[in-house]
């Protein structure tokens, strides 16, 4: 054995390949030679084309259909990703990335996950890395601190916070929680009376999640949203739709309230939808997956005003805090409901650790048992940058977007949609400036979706949609990291002239 | 803005900090700096206790109460990773490392998730990142074909593979899959008369998948096993179990039989399970999370002989085919159902790509919506080593299993507790052989689980227990990546030299 794993090297393409396939030095050699790459893409990423512009099967006509029999080289494969993947991936580190919301991966998060994949602990409780456990702890409380959230959900006053991959899970998870400490009342065969609430502006991850726990299809609610509350869930339209609920003999049990919506950043009014959920003992989870970022800063905290009315609170540190995908930070003021919903206790994992009752095993507090050691990257985030630096990269985003915000305003041939919470603007192209309704509202409808789609075609940024109150919006979200103001003022300019050159052609066409 | 992105610096302990967290060069230096860490860490693992030695909260006594307001440098970061966090890890890494199954990353696996976390894509559709979704139904083809999975599993076949985290989620992903299908056809409120099945030896993942879904807890059955079939769960028992549930009027939904259970690697005996299952149109999934990787090789294939029978299939690449945490691989006969059951179609992530029919979109294959690019590490994995490497790695895992099989043979005084089917043994000391009932079963159980704790205590090396069959037994698991035949020769010697110690000193207390 000793042969196969350290003493035999082959030649290939000129450079020595251990048979070991983690010999220190090879792994040194071959992970510099990933740096650099890396380093030289994130030079260069502003030249790929943003979205990326290949079609449906391209990979499957460059790629053999089989696997390997005999290694090929790095140098082989780098040139590879090169030629062939690279013009297939979408380029959210591109400082011309202004779609869906960013994914504002740093250094900083980028080493910590090499670390924690380095590593390669499976954290699934305390013994099986203590580390990886304590630090999540710590780091949970820190953020919390910073989002001055009530110390109920830290794990300083009883509560706690966990790092799970998505906001879906976080919800699930949740959801699950609630679900069981309802049933275990009422009775498990009940599940059907149970209903799950949030607003028509919901991240579909709610209506996911309540599938997934066996809600009943038909009780789900999606209450309706009004331009007037700008599109945030009013908690009176909430509660008639709850009383009706409970005159029909269901049983509330989940609310969803969002700060910072999807399709608008709209926030719901958290103290008035809580205390419509107290009123029947709803579990009040709080989705801030995109905005929560922009709550550690002082201005911005107050979107947050009425969270302690709530169960559980999530944002995406893997949105725009700085940390690689995947990192979700969920907080629950009661842990013992996930650990009552969510645990297993198998012979094979018994120890001593988890006996003496002194340790968090995090793998009640989540849907999987393998789990990777992602508190690394968000300690070296908030450490590599500290909370003030960290603070001011959100506020130079929330500063483009307003400087988009003024050109959009200025021109008077365009409108903003919504009104502007934090680095992302929903805007429309409106030459006309009519009344939208009929057909004037599918016409500019479809101008819309047609700039779009000719913008992002250039491969010169990319940006998404939403349709909110039945009109077409283009979404402009600052959030890439490497984007500076003079990205944000080419895209203005980008969309200006293909907007001119759309409006000719549609004159020389009528 | 541009002051805050690229031109401001900043000295701290005498290294330059960017105020950009993204500045290529910045992280090009960082880069080495970590890959460096890593490779001496991986020079140097074997000197580390294996398993941590550190008490409960030791890591809140070091680290400050709240996160740094201002920077820190890598420097200043990696010393505490050395002093603080790496005595807190267990090191899964450690070619002295048996516990649990192993976590066998390789360089290339860690260099495929540098890459993935480099470009940082949110592939949740095909438009998000196309080289994403097309290379993992590539690589999921491959592995498939690796595997000699019946052609149906695969995309060229109308079925197809995806990357999951873990097996909890491929679990829950399928048994929603399963239910929804059935309460598709019998309604919703049905969802009270559906039954899950496994045996006394299936993975908790099981029970917690079903309890995720909503499966009414009394309807889970852990279907009992026997030494006479090593511990695999039998047809007839099976049968026997769900007969008595049709006669009460419930219904069968779904089976999870496993090739390689966590215990003792016993295998379920797929042919006569999946007809059993056939007879009331049940959901089969077969869970080889551990020993998938075997069955790579042709010896080991006809562990799987069956699976035709079965709905689905997973394995966890993270375990024992060189790909670092998380790489779970499932693949499904019917995508549609997990589409029917999984997927979420709102306005903003609308796209002519989905549209058009041709392409997939994995968030309707998943809990999440957000998903790494994990199809990169597999691919680094498959192509860097080659197939041939990769058989020829998992056989001597197999090898040094049996050498260590060997060596308690040759013991009189120790022996081998059920057949070693992978490159795990489970094995008990056993000094009297007497008949191991009442009294004497409990001296040799408590027996074992002092050495076991002796052992792991000198951090010299580190195994994990189980009970089978109401006897303790100790788990030796080879298949860490740096793992050679001196150091299983060396774990004997010292497991020897422990029994050796702990009997002398019984005798002498005696």
């Amino acid at each position: 054995m000793g042969s196969l794993a350290n003493d035999t090297a082959l030649e290939i393409n000129g450079s020595a390949f251990s048979l070991n396939p983690l010999d220190p030095e090879e792994f040194r050699r071959q992970g510099h030679l990933v740096i650099d790459f890396l380093a030289d893409y994130y030079k260069n990423v502003h030249k790929h084309p943003v979205r990326s512009q290949v079609e449906p099967g391209y990979l499957k006509k460059i790629l053999p259909e089989s696997a390997p029999n005999q290694p090929e080289s790095l140098e082989t494969i780098l040139d590879d990703i090169t030629n062939h993947i690279v013009p297939g991936i979408t380029h959210w580190m591109s400082p011309n990335y202004f779609a869906y919301f960013p994914a504002s991966g740093s250094t900083a998060g980028f080493l910590g996950e090499m670390l924690s994949t380095g590593f390669n602990a499976v954290c699934f409780n305390w013994m099986a890395s203590p580390a990886a456990t304590e630090l999540e702890t710590i780091v949970t409380d820190w953020l919390g601190m910073l989002l001055a959230l009530p110390k109920n959900f830290l794990f300083s006053g009883g509560g706690g916070g966990v790092l799970q991959g998505t906001t879906c899970e976080a919800i699930l998870c949740t959801l699950t929680a609630a679900r069981d400490k309802v049933l275990n009342k009422i009775g498990k065969d009940q599940i059907g009376r149970l209903v799950v609430y949030g607003s028509d502006q919901t991240h579909c991850a709610l209506q996911k999640a309540a599938q997934i726990a066996g809600i009943h299809p038909a009780n789900f609610r999606a209450v309706r949203t009004f331009k007037s509350d700008a599109f945030g869930l009013n908690p009176e339209e909430l509660r008639k739709v709850v009383s009706a609920d409970v005159v029909a003999g269901l049983i509330p049990l989940y609310l969803c309230p969002t700060v910072g919506t999807t399709s608008s950043t709209a926030v719901d009014q958290l103290p008035g939808l809580c205390s419509v959920a107290a009123e029947h003992e709803m579990w009040v989870h709080v989705d801030a997956a995109y905005a929560g970022s922009a709550c550690t800063c002082p201005e911005f905290r107050h979107f947050i005003d009425g969270v302690e009315g709530a169960m559980s609170f999530s944002f995406n540190a893997h949105k725009w805090f700085f940390t690689n995908l995947d990192c979700c930070c969920l907080w629950v003021q009661e842990p013992q409901a996930l650990v009552n919903a969510l645990s297993t206790n198998p012979e094979y994992l018994r120890n001593k650790a988890t006996e003496s009752q002194k340790v968090v095993d995090y793998k009640d507090w989540q849907i999987a048992l393998s789990r990777r050691f992602r508190a690394m990257k968000l300690w070296m985030v908030m450490r590599s940058y500290g909370v003030v630096n960290l603070r001011n990269f959100l506020r130079s985003h929330v500063k483009m977007a307003k400087l988009f915000e003024g050109l959009v305003l200025a021109d008077e041939r365009f409108e903003i949609v919504v009104p502007r919470n934090f680095a992302m603007v929903c805007f429309r192209f409106d030459p006309n400036k009519k009344d939208q309704t009929g057909p004037e509202l599918h016409w500019v409808n479809e101008l819309n979706r047609v700039l779009l789609e000719d913008v992002n075609s250039s491969g010169r940024l990319y940006m998404t949609h939403s349709v909110i109150g039945g009109g077409y919006v283009i979404r402009f979200a600052v959030g890439a990291t490497l984007t500076e103001e003079r990205h944000v003022r080419c895209a203005w300019k980008l969309l200006q002239e293909h907007a001119e050159a759309l409006l000719g052609e549609h004159k020389r066409l009528q």
